[in-house]
């Protein structure tokens, strides 16, 4: 019997714990298709952005985490549309046939029909968009401390965080606290004390998805180090000088976006309907109307909860999809036949957010911590659940050192063009009218 | 007494070890212009662009490494002129009058008048550099996997280093171990293995600054490695389709530049006589004739060692140098005259260079090592040099790890934009045409 060809598009928390439990299956071969050649922990993505953590630290190589499995393939490539009609996925690099497909491409950044605003305000959904992030926050204390003009230097001491959610308190809080103990005692001409952090929440409150009090908590601590909270006030525009809140308009050279995603297009060419943020709409299988081949998983699927609401965008939704779409498909392949499915069922294992570098709110189980405990809690996690012992060795390093002094190891601003730097092939010629003038 | 200013242009090894040497001094004030905002170790960068180690593991913020310095200011700015008629910097943050200039801005990749071959073969000086080798690097593995036909694979399997001197060595014996050993098992279409690695070095032999008897175990060791050196063998063309050597071409997806150097351009603003590798000519002093405040250090600058060559470009020279030219400021400014010099002299304590991950050959003070003693000795040496000791530990736990489990731990490969993906953005109307072909 040949194997049945399972082809999983996307290899993050979904499609990697899909693969893995589809691994050295009989009777399956399994490609991973990815335009990444590294699974990507997206929950420390913003200590990347804060010059806590390096990409390597959060970023494993697909192959590696795979090698083992000899039944899976993995292929680095983009893939582009869906053909669900002949089954395969259309690439760059061919056209891949599948018995089942698993789609969990995740989402991107979304400004509201207001595109223009990335190149001023960057979301935080990749290692480039990382590090750019990083080159702007870090940028932005270099320039003040050269700027002559206390206008232009208090432009460049206000950062704006658009959007009260997980990111965005993390973003707001580690900028605060950047700001207050790492980079206070480096700089000689500007107090980066003075910096201004405002975090712009369109909603009446922020962190929707938590609870009252803890939210409430998680504002005072922001407040404590030095993050103003505006509440139910709308950005309307944003531009190279700064940020449009309802009729105010404040000067920033640091807009980051941390305010709504959309999903991968690629949904779309399913044919299913898909919701407002794009999200493909699937049954309680997580499959598609017509085709319980194809599992559409992950930040890119419409489920709903509990509460009737759709599932979070978050890395455990993802990670219990995946395992439960592989579930189905070897149960499947043993029997040689469509098995009844079981609809698929969210085990809420709670939910967490870090401000600063010593304080969190997470709610576990029914079990709420604010403050210290909360933050180890979330230490643990995060150690625990960071794939690859090599990162998880590191990180740990990387922290406990961080901790201890109050350093940012991975503070760079790396140039984004590898080539020579043009200002030095420039040199020669502005030099020689300069001996010009000084021999004169 | 007002301070005497002295300026310090480029924070690599002379620049930080002078500006060290000058910290808290009394009636001194230091500024340290630098285009980035980090010291680099760049003896290890070909690690980076070997995905061995993170770029955060070899640099360091400038600021956080004179923090301590109260009389020591760091300006992230670009020097574009010395204008030595009127004692200052002109930068693109203003001009910096000085008392005592020590320009130290290093050197960066030549390609003898074929400027053309650089968007092909890249050179290693910028962690950007690094970066931009290990994406072609490991991305050529990647397109050898997904390539069908047996000609292309081949081309994209095949490396060419440029240049026998230890960077190169370096290269390339790095190149022929990662096939070799770390990646041979991720792979499924191709055989790693089968890489060709060919090492190309216009004259009689490589490492030519080493003993004999050295240079001919490293070119075994290479060899045994899967690197084929080829000697008196000059390369004269560079394509995006491979290289020309004499009268062969070798198609290769991955050619790699490590074959010549020239000094920072800034040096001929000084009105100063320069060699042909753009290298400032000093005097016993490092000074320029008729300019005792204007210092010249580290690969910028061309003075005659013991044996009547010019001293190497190679870290010790410029931190001796660095330290003697903050000495004699120290005196001058002590006794507010110009002291009668001592000539600079340079202490020889040998040089190293490795072979992949366990061995290497070294000289040190007579004594001279091969195989994996030297290996020890370079590592050892190399970890004690490292600036900052969170690197030091985060480059010993990553070692010991890669040592361990043949893994490169940083193997990741970072798009170059943080924009979002156009290939994302342009899905849709793809898709509508493939889901009409589909239904209809």
């Amino acid at each position: 019997m040949a194997s049945k060809q399972v082809v999983i598009v996307g290899a993050g928390f979904a499609g990697l714990n899909a693969a893995k439990r589809l691994g050295n299956v009989e009777g399956v071969a399994v490609t991973v298709i990815d335009r990444e050649n590294h699974h990507l922990f997206q929950p420390l993505l913003y200590q990347v952005a804060m010059a806590a953590l390096s990409p390597a630290d959060i970023a494993v190589p697909i192959r590696s985490l795979l090698a083992r499995y000899r039944n899976i393939r993995v292929l680095k490539a983009t893939a582009q549309t869906i053909d669900v009609a002949h089954r395969k996925v259309v690439t760059d690099a061919g056209e891949i046939p599948y018995d089942y497909l698993l789609l969990g491409c995740g989402a991107q950044h979304a400004y509201f029909g207001h595109e223009e605003w990335e190149a001023h305000a960057p979301g935080l959904k990749t290692l480039p968009q990382a590090t750019e992030i990083r080159r702007r926050v870090l940028e932005a204390f270099e320039t003040a401390e050269r700027e002559t003009r206390a206008e232009e230097r208090r432009r460049h001491l206000t950062f704006i965080v658009i959007g009260g959610g997980p990111t965005g308190v993390e973003l707001a809080g580690a900028i605060g606290e950047m700001s207050r103990y790492t980079l206070a005692r480096d700089f000689r001409s500007i107090d980066p004390r003075q910096t201004r952090v405002i975090l712009v929440e369109a909603g009446p409150r922020i962190l929707t998805s938590f609870d009252d009090r803890l939210a409430a908590r998680a504002m005072r601590d922001l407040e404590s180090l030095g993050v103003q909270v505006w509440t139910s006030a709308r950005v309307t525009d944003v531009t190279d000088e700064g940020v449009v809140v309802g009729s105010e308009k404040i000067a920033a050279a640091t807009v980051l976006w941390a305010a709504g995603v959309r999903a991968a297009d690629i949904g779309r060419s399913l044919g299913a309907p898909v919701d407002p943020a794009g999200r493909v709409i699937t049954g309680p299988d997580l499959t598609i109307e017509g085709h319980p081949e194809v599992f559409v998983l992950g930040d890119m699927s419409s489920r709903a909860g509990p509460n009737g609401r759709s599932l979070p965008g978050v890395a455990l939704v993802a990670m219990q999809e995946g395992v439960y779409a592989a579930d189905i498909i070897r149960k499947e392949i043993r029997k040689g036949a469509q098995i009844s499915r079981p609809a698929f069922k969210y085990v809420d294992l709670g939910q967490m957010a870090t401000i600063g570098r010593s304080r969190a709110i997470s709610e576990f189980r029914g079990l709420k911590l604010t403050g210290v405990p909360a933050w180890w809690f979330w230490l643990l996690v995060h150690i625990y659940r960071l794939s690859g012992f090599r990162n998880r060795l590191s990180v740990l390093v990387q922290w406990a050192w961080s901790f201890m002094t109050f350093g940012r190891g991975a503070r760079l601003i790396v140039a984004k063009d590898w080539q020579s730097y043009p200002e030095v092939a420039a040199a020669p010629p502005a030099f020689e009218a300069k001996v010009n003038r000084g021999n004169s």
